[in-house]
């Protein structure tokens, strides 16, 4: 079974994790727009792709073997103190490293995937390093009135109300390799994690939009367990699909994945229905989340996942 | 057969590109003195073994299939720019995150070691970060004046004249895996390199001075084909003996080794074979450089080496 998961932060590393309890063929497909933290300064220092959310998805797939185990420790490990190194970890140093010798950040993550003996791929959505650009109300004493808000940091902590986001450069080339592994998945994921600047950018990468669209596997969207807070607080389970449509007039998804214990009200669930299947898809509620926490369980997810694929 | 050598920077990569042609059974004994450059900013800020002069070793001693080719480019790579990381190879990052992780730099070795395919070991002379420090005259007008000079990098070019350097702490303890593989050696080599800053301080870590003297295998010096400029300016092959004595009195040698093309005269000869003989030696004079160079050659080094180990 082969599983492309869309995605980029922490709500890929969750994914990433259930994913591989199915299976060794997982491609991980990441955002490049992270411009905050040792990333941030990475990317304008060196001129590479901002280095941290690829680096987690590598020790998220890493061999969990003694060597394994220890390469991802260090992988993650940030340096301390206050000097010029502080707060960058390790991994994001090296790819950094392989990417400037090696001419190409795929070549580079594959090869330090091969060191953490990574089964499966981690791939960047775009070989170019993206910036995120948001239109955001709120922000003004006049409701009506939108402001552009430039920066992966700034949307995503911006006390207004995100209403779209771009990518700049505007429709950037996708990574080939990812087009290539979505065209031939079984499954492809999308979400969890924050909406707009880990999810959306990769419904705004025209190739990567027209290989979901193409693939003959199932399209999944597995949602977010708790409000983010900050880009989508006070956001519905429906109003997360609206947004997606709203990005990608033409997506069409197969499953919307909801934890058992979100409660909904009767008309929120008739809603989040109706949104799914204004996409094609329905609602699949299945017991995903670690019980009373916010954060997925990887072997819980894993199983709502292989129903997913079984379903189709 | 098991060679030990003794040593850091460029004249310790030199002994190892020859040593490692005759055996895969190389151990690496390095300085951790060296406070300029990447390595200084590290372990002022880290408080790591200084890692330059052990990075070197490693690739010294790397694989040469293309797995291990390109780990060694990626640690020998610098950044570049004008930014925070700029001058600090990859490879001594690397070294100081594994140091940081596992808590002992013989295990951040042997680790980054595995990675690179090295055969054989490289070691600090000891688990700690020293300093050099050295008597210097000639830098105030009156010549019979002797100022305390501190630091690797102030040393190493200092405008006066060496006449004695000191490790503090003073008399530190040994790597005690450094230790061992000496008391096993066939073969121990002392030099070339800088020879206060990187040969000299091998003789002041009590225990290693004493394993090199009881060591069953040969003991030979390797000089440097050139003068080096700075801290032995001027000095003839004769003083470069003579200052080994002075530093560790106890010194016994088995052959001293010289490039059949350095120009001796027969007085310069005589003395030079005294010397040696003084410290239970004699000279092997035999071709090891590159010709019209100052580098040595890893072949001819390598045969030169193993016609000492025979004449055992």
């Amino acid at each position: 079974m082969a599983v492309v998961a869309l995605g980029g932060g922490h709500g890929l590393h969750a994914t990433l994790g259930a994913a591989r309890r199915l299976t060794d063929d997982v491609t991980a497909v990441v955002t490049v727009a992270d411009d905050g933290g040792s990333s941030g300064r990475l990317r304008r220092e060196l001129d590479v792709l901002p280095p941290g959310d690829l680096r987690m998805a590598l020790s998220a797939l890493a061999a969990t073997d003694q060597r394994g185990a220890r390469w991802t420790e260090v992988l993650q490990h940030r340096f301390g103190g206050s000097g010029a190194l502080s707060g960058h970890p390790v991994g994001n140093l090296l790819l950094a490293g392989f990417t400037e010798v090696l001419g190409d950040p795929v070549a580079a993550l594959d090869e330090v995937g091969a060191v953490l003996g990574v089964r499966g791929r981690v791939l960047p959505m775009s070989r170019l390093p993206l910036e995120i650009e948001a239109d955001v109300v709120g922000l003004d004493a006049d409701p009506r009135v939108s402001r552009r808000i430039r920066g992966q940091v700034a949307v995503a902590t911006t006390p207004g109300r995100v209403r779209r986001v771009r990518l700049l450069p505007d429709a950037p080339p996708a990574c080939a390799e990812a087009v290539a592994a979505v065209l031939r998945a079984d499954l492809v994921l999308l979400g969890p994690g924050s909406w707009f600047s880990s999810v959306i950018p990769h419904l705004l990468v025209p190739e990567l939009l027209a290989a979901v669209l193409a693939s003959p596997g199932r399209r999944a969207v597995v949602l977010n367990l708790g409000p983010q807070p900050g880009e989508t607080a006070g956001f519905s389970a429906e109003r997360h699909l609206h947004v997606l449509s709203q990005h990608a007039p033409d997506l069409r998804l197969d499953e919307v994945v909801v934890d058992s214990g979100t409660e909904l009200q009767d008309t929120e669930r008739a809603h989040l229905d109706r949104a799914a299947a204004a996409l094609g898809g329905v609602v699949r509620t299945a017991p995903v989340a670690v019980p009373g926490t916010t954060v997925h369980d990887p072997a819980l997810l894993a199983a709502a996942l292989e129903q997913v694929v079984r379903a189709g």
